[in-house]
């Protein structure tokens, strides 16, 4: 139970991988089986009324644990989500950022799942909540990840 | 059992309120108890390897289930997302729109709940299922709608 | 795509495998990609006020997905819940049996998806909608079948 | 932020309402925004191969929930669940008890989220993570609770 990838390892795989998004997104933490993510909000997350959107926090779930993930695995881009859950609890601010705190659950051989509570910053009330599966395939496997 | 917005009158309310996002949502199909909805797929809406993304396929879940009570309850954009699910099955085709087939389960007082396959289009295998619920405040109703 | 057991093979299994259980379950229709199965609602099934637990629920649902995997993948005993979604629509009639609709979504290499809407025998209103994800370890496999 | 019923409050209303089950769950820890209860494992709760089955472990979920917004809310027993998602992470030993730690993300006017993590006692990777939405219809309604 270590880590394969440092914080700033990550950073760079993230950067590397996600070209399009890795300015969405920032690593504030790192622990063996945690993650902390800032989703730096802009415009092009808001809802009408200033609100962060859904598909955005549902973004922010899903690389939260694709993150940790990628920290223990390694560079497995190939790790695919396939299952996921939320529920939206309260508003989130237009105006803050938006913390995800990512529990690993699990990290089996094919299979990992996370947990997430997301805030507003500044809050300590969860916005969020969301439960993410990857599947994971052999590493060399030419198989698709897709269970 | 009856529409309160035709699928004119449905299409120009979501562009009244979704302008950010009218021009990648087209509602093709839409009957008392079921919509299909259409994401044009541009790059905006792709991962790495050319696949649509998590956030777009959730995107699309969300908005049809959204048209869907709207074009039941009429114009009520109070309505808020309070759950979702979704199991991610096939990866879908960067070159293809994405085809979600909406079945509205449930409309009651105050919570509806719709269930959704998503296709590539011209496929009949579906990427994607998603269940999502709403919340929906009273009429008239000042109060939040996040139950 | 066929199937690997009959009906009348998948009858055996079911009441070899999960002698507990076999007479609450009876497969009433089977072909390759459904099956609809009932739950035969007794006193132990139920809840104050007369009305079907949600263990039962799940149990059917849970039940129904794993026999049409069986159906497929033949007796692959191993193969275990790894997720699962509901929906709670209605209130069920305590005096009426369940019937669960399930169609396969996905039956890849290691997970299988399957999606369920349960109805109180002799209405057309759902009153509970399931998916449900299998891990199903491959033939012949040592490992233990949770990912 | 306080709690209506006490631990013993509680034991008992729940004896009351739930004659059929209430030998099999115990309530062991409750503050206000948290409860633990124990699902004491019998024969009937198993599975072939000695674990304990999928219903009893959403039973369980179900009912820490259950109990956490009784507390908080009194003696509302109409509230019922309308949304549940579980992650089934490992096999739970047959021969121990359940544990189940359960925290309320959200006490809304009409809904209530609790997360819940399950472990066999003595173990402290989690067998199972549920969440939980019931629906609260107002006091004195008459209404059903189901939305």
């Amino acid at each position: 139970m270590s880590l394969a990838l440092s914080k700033q390892d990550l950073k760079e795989y993230l950067e590397e991988v996600f070209p399009q998004v890795h300015s969405d997104f920032v690593v504030e933490e790192l622990t063996e089986t945690s993650i902390t993510m800032r989703l730096r909000v802009e415009d092009r997350h808001l809802r009408p009324g200033g609100t962060v959107s859904g598909p955005s926090m549902f973004g922010l779930a899903d690389v939260s644990v694709y993150a940790m993930v990628l920290a223990r695995k390694g560079r497995q881009s190939l790790a695919v989500t396939t299952n996921s859950s939320l529920d939206f609890l309260r508003k989130p601010e237009g105006g803050a950022d938006l913390i995800a705190e990512c529990k690993l659950l699990k990290l089996g051989r094919t299979l990992a799942v996370g947990d997430v509570l997301m805030y507003s910053e500044g809050s300590d009330k969860p916005v969020a909540r969301a439960s993410i599966t990857y599947s994971i395939p052999p590493v060399g496997s030419a198989a698709a990840a897709f269970g």
